[in-house]
């Protein structure tokens, strides 16, 4: 049964009005701990970097009712492989709204049997026949091919992203809360493989571990078919087959010899399907967005592969369900997409992609005006920031705008200059920034605090923009008057 | 009251008993479910890398009767910032032995009434007079100091290490496993401040902030004492004070303008103590030791900086207590040392060191020799590898082996040519390898399941050799047949 989440379902409006319910329950249970703990007007938690203060004024711009809405993916609500701040909203909504968006992953044709067959949205986004395609661009090169020939869009960013939604009175120098409330994987609507859903890891050419492989074929892609319980019983994946990619010709004729335009079609006649594959190996099921984004002002066009400071295909793990991003606002309406769905990844993603797998997620969005702003832990708020339960995140970048940074050429030179040192250093002092103006703490006890204390991990290393995160727990200031 | 670990108790003995004979019963805890799990033999644990097979073969190498062995740190037991295959032995012991060791912080002398006075070993090892130190010799350099005229050893290598304890029986090619049984801090010996441990964070000119601070002066190194509670009861430290770090004349008249020499006494009539540092902040305990290290075969003085294939200063918080090291041991007899013990850091240890805390560890010492390892997850490890409860991971390094890889001025070298991504690029080699060896995985199989399910995080970024770990979980294993 879907959980009023699977717009397929026959009888979704009837879920729909059910997960509702609930979730409106839930919500006057957050507001009513959240009430009790800070004593006043209520963030997502007591800790939360919303204070009391903030959210109160917060709250007084929305309007008194608030609404529910749902987005599904189809060929009309999504733009595949770029962001813009040119694009026509496909949703207006109110601060403090819930919105529900449906995010496929743009590795769905690697196994359209799995992945799209029988799902009317997935259908519609990946018609391709001789004649057309149900959605034509996919990348921000150029529309027309003229470039490498590809397809129009070139490939010069990849992720199917529904949206963009439009946030009503957000402007540049606004901060973006985005809480996520719940993500589900989204059900495999063919009657073969029911009660499942299917995720690809592809093995790809611009991944970290590419040019260093010790098998034969020393060079080689490799994509593996990972299976998802779509019931919620089961808390791990596991992998159904695997196939080296061999050139596909797209149904308007050009071959692809490597992975190099998203939703290429693969003719599984032409490769072979190794079903004996991480036997009884159980991946523990992390479901995340790979990108969460707000339009850059900085550019038409921007790919969608490399994370920057309005966020984007950021690839943390760690946004998922019950995880709070806040993203500085670079254009009126702010512009959220929401796309790349992953059933799981690590830390670092090294071989190019997580297992790329369709999720459903519900949203609430809350403005916070950049008036509101000065004195709290929002103020000046310049890049992307995650808060869980328990955490605070930096994510710092090999560039923390790159597109400002790298200057015209910034799209394709990020892909040439980045490092795990570069993005060490922006996430160091990203989280020294936020420590020194969100704690009031001195540059020394800052630098102190982070060495004895926040961990640094490898976000990715396969986004053009290389990721470091750096988490440091909220109970280390739980004891602070 | 010491739990027989605080060898300056006066009832030493007395609690030394009670702890042996609850280790004892652990011990028989332990082995008791594990055979219970694994049916057979017992490693540590029932998914340990020691199967049943082979623990039982170790086993049997070992004698009837197991000894129990301490080892405090004294000017007599500890060899001051290097590692050496022609050290004497301070201890012989056999396979499966235990061992309690005692761990100097090399930082003891930034506060030396918290840190060293009354305390006999301490101020043995720290003894400094215009006539002679306690130890003379600290780091890898001349004798003579004619190479930058710092003192004995150069301060080419920092750490306090206590050992080596020689292993018998053990021979090149052999693997030892050590078990961290217990890690308890070492409690202050001035009744000035009873009940409490110390430990300083240098964020020193080797640092990764460096060269990148925002306030005034600009230049300048700062350190930070933070107290730990020795009861036990708490599990966070706190800061005391800090202070920058002022050209300090050491006893021998010799002037240190920056932080290059260690145990240099601070005068503290030349420094400014703030105690308004870091008020109400928590910093979550780690106690672990930055160094646990067998000798290299390929210098006769290696510097203990750098961390390279047979351990040394990896600086991972997660070698702590409950968790288990593997080294390949490259010299006769082993000879391994403890030092640099921190009650906390973080990932990347980002100033330069952590909470540098003198701390006391239990060890058991198991030596799994060469002919047994064939067919086994420890067949031709070459590198350190760390086992906890729940996970497995590899330690990469920006060269594996630098003193072979980077020729006769490696220990020089090795400063100038460390980054995050050569660090990584050898934590993706060396989990791709443990994975396809000691899980029998293709490597388009162990690519994807790093990829999907294992988290790379920055180690350390400050000693010479940058790290970078990666983390698998072991249940991810569970449901093989």
């Amino acid at each position: 049964m879907c959980a009023g989440d699977d717009h397929n379902c026959p009888d979704f409006e009837q879920h729909r009005q059910k997960f509702l319910e609930n979730l409106g329950a839930d919500r006057r249970t957050f507001l009513k701990s959240a009430l009790l703990t800070a004593g006043g007007a209520a963030g997502f938690g007591a800790s939360s970097l919303v204070g009391p203060a903030l959210a109160q004024v917060s709250a007084a711009h929305q309007p008194a009712q608030r609404a529910f809405h749902y987005l599904p993916a189809t060929d009309e609500t999504v733009h595949w492989g770029y962001f813009s701040k040119t694009l026509k909203p496909k949703i207006e909504i109110n601060s403090g709204d819930l919105v529900t968006i449906e995010a496929l992953t743009h590795h769905a044709a690697d196994d359209m049997e799995r992945m799209v067959k029988g799902d009317p949205g997935a259908e519609s986004v990946y018609l391709w026949t001789k004649d057309r395609k149900g959605v034509n661009r996919r990348g921000a090169g150029p529309e027309d091919a003229s470039l490498f020939g590809r397809g129009a869009g070139e490939g010069l960013g990849v992720h199917i992203c529904t949206g963009p939604v439009y946030v009503r009175g957000a402007e540049p120098g606004d901060v973006l809360e985005v809480r996520i409330l719940d993500v589900v994987p989204r059900p495999c609507a063919n009657p073969a493989f029911a009660g499942k859903a299917f995720g690809s890891n592809a093995a790809a050419w611009w991944g970290f571990h590419y040019k260093d492989l010790i098998t034969e074929p020393k060079t080689r892609e490799v994509i593996t078919i990972y299976e998802i319980d779509a019931t919620g019983e089961r808390n791990w994946a596991q992998a159904v087959y695997n196939f080296r990619w061999t050139p596909q010709t797209d149904p308007f004729g050009v071959v692809h010899p490597t992975i190099d335009y998203p939703g290429v079609p693969v003719d599984h006649s032409t490769v072979v399907e190794n079903h004996d594959v991480l036997k009884g190996i159980r991946v523990p099921v992390r479901p995340h967005f790979g990108v969460i984004g707000l339009a850059p002002k900085e550019a038409d066009m921007v790919d969608s592969i490399p994370p920057s400071y309005t966020g984007g295909n950021i690839d943390n793990w760690r946004i998922g369900k019950g995880a709070t991003m806040y993203y500085p606002v670079a254009v009126d309406g702010a512009l959220l997409s929401v796309g790349d769905p992953h059933a799981s990844q690590g830390d670092s993603e090294l071989c190019g992609t997580a297992i790329e797998c369709s999720l459903t997620g519900t949203f609430q969005i809350i403005l916070h005006k950049k008036a509101d702003l000065p004195g709290t832990a929002l103020e000046g708020l310049e890049h992307p920031m995650l808060e869980t339960q328990n955490e605070w995140l930096v994510h710092g970048f090999s560039y923390a705008n790159y597109l400002e940074e790298l200057g015209g050429d910034a799209q394709s030179a990020i892909y040439d200059k980045s490092s795990v040192d570069l993005a060490l250093r922006d996430a160091f002092r990203k989280m020294r920034h936020f420590l020194m103006t969100t704690q009031g703490l001195t540059e020394d006890e800052a630098i102190s605090l982070i060495t004895v204390s926040a961990d640094f991990g490898i976000t990715q290393v396969v986004d053009g923009n290389w990721g470091v995160h750096a988490i440091i727990r909220k109970d280390i200031f739980a004891g602070r008057a």
